[in-house]
């Protein structure tokens, strides 16, 4: 499958959180390219019999598994790992859920909701979503990818860090160059939560949620002591989705957490009631295709937080 | 100019803040096209021989100069006005600053600073700024556009409200439809604050702030109960800046708004460093093109703020 990878990280060789003190699965040399094969972020636990029930039962001890770490020869704290994306093979199959307590609108969205996506995983057309002929264009990124902290002790893999990790950020996708800074030696690189597609926010907790394999090029810049990680976008980021132009609603005042959750309500609010889906399809599909965007953030006291939906993703 | 405008709004009928017991400079019916003759942000204190110096001198109760209000025949509370951006006619001339005690780095940026920019009102191609080359693609939207707050008195024009004011939200652009909630009887409706560019966020606290002629269509939807402004775009919102990708660094936290200044902090250090230009340019190039989005805010406890920076502004 992956032409030019020197070794593959297959998902058995997962851990789970993060510890400077996990083995090493492989050794790799700056130049590198890797192959990881990752499971999605439910370690396997909805497959495609799951339902709104399964997430009842899931165990979280086994969320977000990560392939890893490699240990990159030379890397030393202070240095990044400069890592271009240079290819995913998707699986097809993914999921998006409303997990109670968990997303930005958790309060008002208490029940379990489940959605099982299909998708061609070659040609990456715009996925079907339900009965309603609503189809969400597909980017697939790495939604978790970091080195081990420093502190020593097992970390949760939820937080995203200084070294990466949990970022979801939906444009570490093919193309771009991501660099992490290193905080170990040996950096220990892992990834892992692989998503089909997912919005600025992914503001019900879950993007399109799919195992897929991923390539990638590992190489080592010494003593940049980066700040934090960066990331460096091949192309535009958005024309998949912007074709059609966007719906925006705001949320205004001095907090922007409040505001982004006035922002999002909202648009659930005119999804429905131009769409006729439900609120919680509508909160499900904000977070795989819709953009929590800083409108303004001068204009003492009032900020703007804006979500925009980008409307191609209605017939 | 405008060939469809029933009445033009001068811009010598402008006021100052917002107020319910402003008198109307005109009495508008549903569907009428309309035209603002709009000064740019310092009511022509800034001018083509302005220097740092001058933002020292600003007499800050003449800033933001609006036009109107337009009383909108049959508006009540509850309405809604819907209001289709038509068209812009730009000056050719603008400026960015950096205004001590403004900005969402202020603290960082104590010292005054001024663009004057020029470009061409036809054709709005990419606009040059300083000697180095770099150039920023315009896209001219209306800063402040709103009604009458129910609230008796004067308000500070400075912070938006749920009638809309001061939103600085970049994409109330040519072809956009706005629809702003009415809370007083006829609306009055009022606009200014041109900007010929500006990224979400507006970071420094000003966009490319520019004199110019705008034409609108107002309608009016009854008992909408609208709670706050939204916006629905025409098409697009980004491909005039999108075609060569995106710097990205970002801020990570449990707050919002720290994570959005260690984001632009660090485009700043950033810009500086691969391109040579000082920090106080790079946070002014930042204000009028870069975009603050929020990546993730779901991951407790750290969310992660992006600041995206267009590459197709460098050479």
């Amino acid at each position: 499958m992956c032409q030019s990878c020197v070794h593959t990280i297959h998902h058995h060789k997962a851990h789970f959180g993060w510890n400077r003190d996990t083995a090493p699965v492989h050794v790799a040399m700056p130049g590198d390219v890797l192959c990881f094969e990752c499971a999605d972020a439910s370690g396997g636990q909805i497959d495609a019999d799951a339902t709104a029930r399964t997430l009842a039962t899931l165990d979280f001890g086994r969320i977000n598994p990560l392939n890893g770490p490699v240990y990159v020869e030379g890397a030393q704290p202070g240095d990044a790992l400069k890592i271009t994306v240079n290819r995913f093979y998707p699986s097809g199959q993914g999921w998006t859920a409303n997990i109670p307590g968990f997303g930005l609108l958790a309060d008002q969205f208490p029940e379990p909701s489940l959605y099982l996506w299909r998708y061609d995983p070659v040609t990456l057309e715009p996925a079907l979503f339900g009965h309603e002929g609503v189809r969400v264009p597909l980017k697939p990124f790495i939604g978790t990818i970091g080195a081990a902290p420093a502190e020593p002790g097992p970390h949760s893999v939820v937080p995203p860090r200084r070294v990466g990790g949990n970022m979801d950020l939906r444009d570490i996708a093919e193309g771009s160059v991501l660099y992490l800074p290193v905080e170990v030696e040996g950096a220990l690189l892992s990834l892992g939560d692989t998503h089909a597609a997912q919005g600025d926010g992914e503001v019900c907790g879950t993007a399109i949620e799919s195992a897929m394999n991923v390539e990638i090029r590992v190489e080592l810049l010494k003593r940049t002591f980066l700040p934090a990680p960066r990331l460096t976008t091949s192309g535009p980021v958005t024309r998949h989705l912007d074709g059609a132009g966007y719906e925006v609603t705001i949320g205004l005042g001095p907090d922007l957490f409040q505001a982004a959750r006035e922002s999002v309500s909202r648009m659930i609010d005119l999804l429905s009631r131009l769409y006729g889906i439900s609120p919680v399809n509508a909160y499900m599909l904000c977070s795989v295709c819709g953009d929590l965007r800083i409108s303004e953030i001068v204009d003492v006291p009032n900020f703007i937080v804006s979500f925009y939906f980008p409307r191609i993703v209605f017939p």
